[in-house]
């Protein structure tokens, strides 16, 4: 089946509710998993990679979880369905850079995605919308038991689970949950935040992981140690400092509300004004854009449009989706007319923003 | 009478139309003269400059062109009307400075303005929207022959009209026409216009004059020689360049136009979003995205917004007024608060600008 037909809709992907979605935009539960006797994807030969590859793939399609899934190779799949995928969130961006010898399996739901030959056999992960990290962890740990039953996984009782790097060793679990934190960002408390959560043995990381940037004031706060201690205890941790972190979120929304409502009203009104009428602009200042007008419709002041609506930009905006939505491939001059266009039409009929917002419990503590 | 209750509403002023308004946007024609055996207001004691406001101030009232005047000694104006005053061009940002010995007449229409003791005992200026340097200098000039029918001019047969400033020497007349000029500024062809307008004896400056710049893109273009040039020989010299000037100004919007429409449209979207949605606001910023927007409204982007609005808005937004608007003195950080209220209010109904001009014949030519 074509990735195209499977994938369910961006509107549908972007408009899922969970709890505490004002804030969490989405959790992930990641396990790193290896074969046993088999050379780690990075160190293996080409035919190492293939064998292991044709052991994983069966096993994760026939897994209940995967009644309906899409199944492919690496090098089945186009740069552009790769980069839709990362867009997504489904597969890493180091392994839309992989080819023959790697693959994916997918759930109808996109709940649930493993990778084959990324750095680790199998790096499979539950993601889900809102604060629901507990959930993607029962999720996928329901998936490794039943595929521990049929693939013999590289593991040393005193260490835990092998993987290929060090970092991962242990439960070779990540947590992780997507934040929106432009009250922290504007407030500049964010660099405090990102060193008292490293303090705890957390890492702040950009949208798309490891080593990419925060645009859209979207953050990625993940677990660090994998070794000498539960999973329930890590997520026990993560749970704490995201439930941290979103009350000093509201609190430094409520204190630049309170101190400098103009100052708000300001950026959130100029950024529906950009948005609503460009006609070029680059994903960087969309996303930055958005990350405003996600907050104005937070703080109650767009009456006709909602946070899944910000959320389905955020998507359709992104280079992959972009030239999905007009169906071929853009350079990046074309792709700037083109978002800009997509913003323009999707918010022709979002009215511009209140001066004033709603009284209070209308719009708070949901 | 009061000035507030004399002077016609901002609207009123802002939306008369004139020839060729698309581009001037205002003309005017100043004369400077003197009383004879009399010292120039600048090195005149008070009492000669009283004396000299005296026999001035009744018969400029008296002309049959200002049978309904204003008339005021300047230090019986508030600094925030005299700030009205240069914000409606009807005085000078000099004269604005001026207190006791000074004067000023105005006419009904505010087409005629008359400022004593400024930096010559008279200064007279008649002002017309859109291109009509001849039909002010026509009006002036007859207001100056009846004057020297009543006041003794200080008048050399060699060297013509005595001026403070050897500049004025000989006519004491500056012709000038207010320019919008975004066109040339975005090609980048401003230095060239200005360097070739200076080789014909003209000057450009920004919007209040002498050492003022130029905010929203209005330049004025106005003759540098009184001497040894007849009046109507600089007001044709003016003519041929102004003429000149805004065919260049016509070239550089529809090349402009041609090469990268949607870099226009990007700036003029963007330009309209932001007045139309922010809630802090510059007189500079605000300017320069008006000047935008009328360049849209001339593109015929704007179904239902004019010129005159967007004149209207140029003015309303000057401090002067919009503290006027808001009956009170403003910081200027609350200036930039109310501006932006005022824009976001008067374009709350102005629909968004279009992607496309309607068919070239409605819009240019006019």
């Amino acid at each position: 089946m074509n990735l195209d037909e499977f994938l369910i809709s961006p509107e549908q992907s972007a408009r899922q509710r969970g709890p505490l979605d004002r804030i969490v935009m989405s959790s992930r539960t990641r396990l790193a998993r290896n074969l046993a006797g088999m050379p780690f994807p990075g160190w293996a030969k080409k035919a190492d990679r293939q064998r292991a590859l044709e052991l994983i793939q069966p096993a994760v399609e026939n897994l209940p979880e995967m009644a309906e899934h899409f199944s492919a190779p690496m090098d089945a799949l186009s740069s552009m369905e790769k980069q839709l995928l990362v867009e997504r969130h489904l597969i890493s961006r180091e392994h839309a850079a992989k080819n023959a010898g790697s693959g994916l399996v997918l759930n109808k739901a996109e709940t649930i995605s493993v990778m084959i030959n990324e750095e680790d056999h199998l790096r499979m992960q539950a993601l889900a919308p809102g604060l629901q990290i507990r959930r993607t962890w029962e999720l996928i740990d329901h998936v490794d038991s039943e595929l521990e039953e049929r693939l013999p996984y590289a593991f040393n009782p005193r260490l835990g689970y092998l993987t290929a790097c060090p970092t991962n060793v242990g439960t070779g679990i990540r947590v992780s949950a997507m934040l929106h934190l432009p009250g922290l960002v504007f407030t500049e408390h964010m660099g405090k935040i990102i060193e008292a959560v490293s303090q705890l043995g957390l890492a702040v990381r950009g949208l798309y992981g490891e080593g990419t940037d925060a645009s859209g004031n979207i953050f990625q706060v993940s677990n660090q140690i994998t070794l000498g201690e539960s999973e329930t205890r890590i997520i026990g941790r993560l749970e704490k400092a995201l439930h941290q972190i979103i009350e000093e979120e509201e609190n430094a929304r409520a204190v630049l509300w309170e101190r400098n409502p103009k100052m708000l009203l300001n950026h959130i009104g100029r950024a529906f004004g950009i948005l609503s009428n460009a006609h070029t602009i680059s994903s960087k200042e969309a996303m930055n854009l958005l990350s405003l007008m996600r907050l104005g419709v937070d703080f109650g002041l767009f009456p006709d449009a909602d946070s899944g609506l910000v959320n389905e930009l955020f998507l359709l905006i992104q280079p992959a989706h972009l030239q999905k939505h007009v169906a071929g491939a853009l350079t990046p001059e074309e792709r700037d007319i083109i978002r800009a266009d997509l913003l323009r039409n999707r918010l022709a009929h979002v009215s511009r923003p209140l001066s004033q917002p709603p009284p209070k419990d209308d719009t708070q503590g949901k």
